[in-house]
């Protein structure tokens, strides 16, 4: 099941694709259903997303909209927590100077950090630094403390793809990356949350890569993650409570821009993809502030 | 102006005190207002703090409530962020170690991890190293980006206590500090939003203090800050849009338990007061989780 999240007529709506190859998909609107219209809230139902969809597969095909002209809106828009895990592909600690860790690294991105499938991400004012990190980012789909790694999965609401796009002077300004990690609508998020079933177990063995203006820049496999998904729930739910809508980033691979000679910084019309085999294709342009 | 959010009978209100050393208070609730019974929607409202004030100056003296009988809430339960700074008095980078730094760290706490005046603060199951830091808390008033040495203060709804609770050993298991900040419920944050005109400007020159136990841990100045309320406004709002609600911590300074020899420990039954000179004192017992 692929879900995302849409605006119109400023109005926003969940858009429901049928297939992964889909062109066309279901306005949730369109169906007078009693569900909420909104991806957070049918997450936060006891499966509600499998009757959200139940409930699209049933709409005439006649009611189809075409994906090509969509407004995407961030998928979640205003989850409690977004987790980020750093340095989780040995390769990337490697190239970053960082021993291979002993312990996972992590930070909190804020909600107004976080930008739309086909929106800009923005180059600050303060910085020309920007630089992309391909991360797979997971949903939490049922409040989640103690996860054990029996019990972890059945907490994953889906998956998406994530730029956890970075302001690289800002992020080394002190010894915590959080300031550089938290500029304004820099942090690329979507296109479409895919329900677990869709994907290999804990979301393993998935190829990762960034193009930037079409060249592939970082181009790795999630079964190169020093910590998995199962892993990561366990080491994250151990401290906090994950809520319904919450997300976790899962760290980059190698092949950022600032780890190059000479470095890559992304610029105005650029265009940034992150594209995560079986999940999709999430597309930013750079724009400045 | 001295506000609270408080509960009773499973709703949510706002307490309005009118002096510093008052024993009764205004509910909101009794005013038949038509603002919001709400800290942070009042002060989304411009001006709502003063109207609300005002119209608690009004209510009958027959109207006052107890204090002693109050069961505290979060003093703004669902900030869209909490910047927290480290390393911002130069005695508490030197106790643990650091060079004094040349720029502020920054993390951000989770809204899971803020605990209520008079309510607990958790030992978790994982470790025992909960550790206590003073801090100063600021709430932003306006929408605020690139703010300037001139216009930063005016984007200040008030100040608060903050204990910045910290599970030493998360906090210590990579270079970056945010897992051992964010266990649930370990930073307290109250008891009152104290607005600006009642404090020297930027909270300069205030004494702050801990108490474990009746016994003085920290004692120290707001103006040995190494960034002020001022500059580190500035410096936030360069990076990241601050909504109105948000909360700034500005840091610890000497005397956490952890840089003791032997090191301090907060256990169970312990009574930990954060007491801001002019905003008050935030009190919390420990409970085991």
């Amino acid at each position: 099941m692929r879900f995302f999240s849409f605006e119109q007529k400023g109005h926003s709506s969940v858009g429901v694709l049928l297939s992964a190859d889909a062109k066309e998909f279901v306005d949730f609107a369109s169906l007078g259903s009693k569900l909420p219209n909104d991806l957070l809230e049918l997450i936060k139902i006891p499966d509600g997303l499998a009757q959200a969809y139940d409930q699209a597969k049933r709409a005439p095909t006649s009611s189809y909209k075409s994906l090509s002209k969509v407004k995407y809106k961030t998928l979640i828009e205003n989850p409690s927590k977004v987790v980020c895990m750093g340095l989780n592909y040995a390769d990337h600690a490697k190239e970053g100077g960082n021993a291979r860790p002993e312990f996972p690294s992590f930070f909190l991105r804020g909600n107004a950090s976080l930008a739309t499938h086909q929106a800009p991400l923005i180059r600050p004012r303060a910085s020309d630094k920007l630089d992309y990190e391909a991360e797979l980012a997971l949903v939490i789909g049922k409040r989640a403390r103690h996860l054990t790694p029996q019990n972890a999965l059945a907490h994953v609401a889906g998956y998406a793809c994530f730029n956890d796009g970075s302001i690289r002077d800002f992020q080394r300004k002190s010894s915590q990356w959080t300031l550089g990690k938290n500029f304004d609508q820099t942090g690329g998020f979507g296109p479409c949350l895919v329900t677990p079933e869709e994907l290999p177990e804990a979301a393993n063995g998935l190829r990762i890569q960034t193009r930037l203006n079409g060249k592939t820049m970082q181009d790795a496999n999630t079964n190169d993650f020093l910590w998995g998904v199962v892993e990561s729930l366990c080491i994250i739910t151990e401290c906090m409570t994950m809520e319904p809508g919450d997300v976790i980033i899962t760290g980059t691979p190698a092949g950022v821009g600032y780890a190059r000679t000479p470095p890559v910084w992304m610029k105005p019309g650029d265009v940034c993809e992150i594209d995560i085999e079986g999940i999709g294709v999430l597309s930013n342009t750079i724009a400045d502030e």
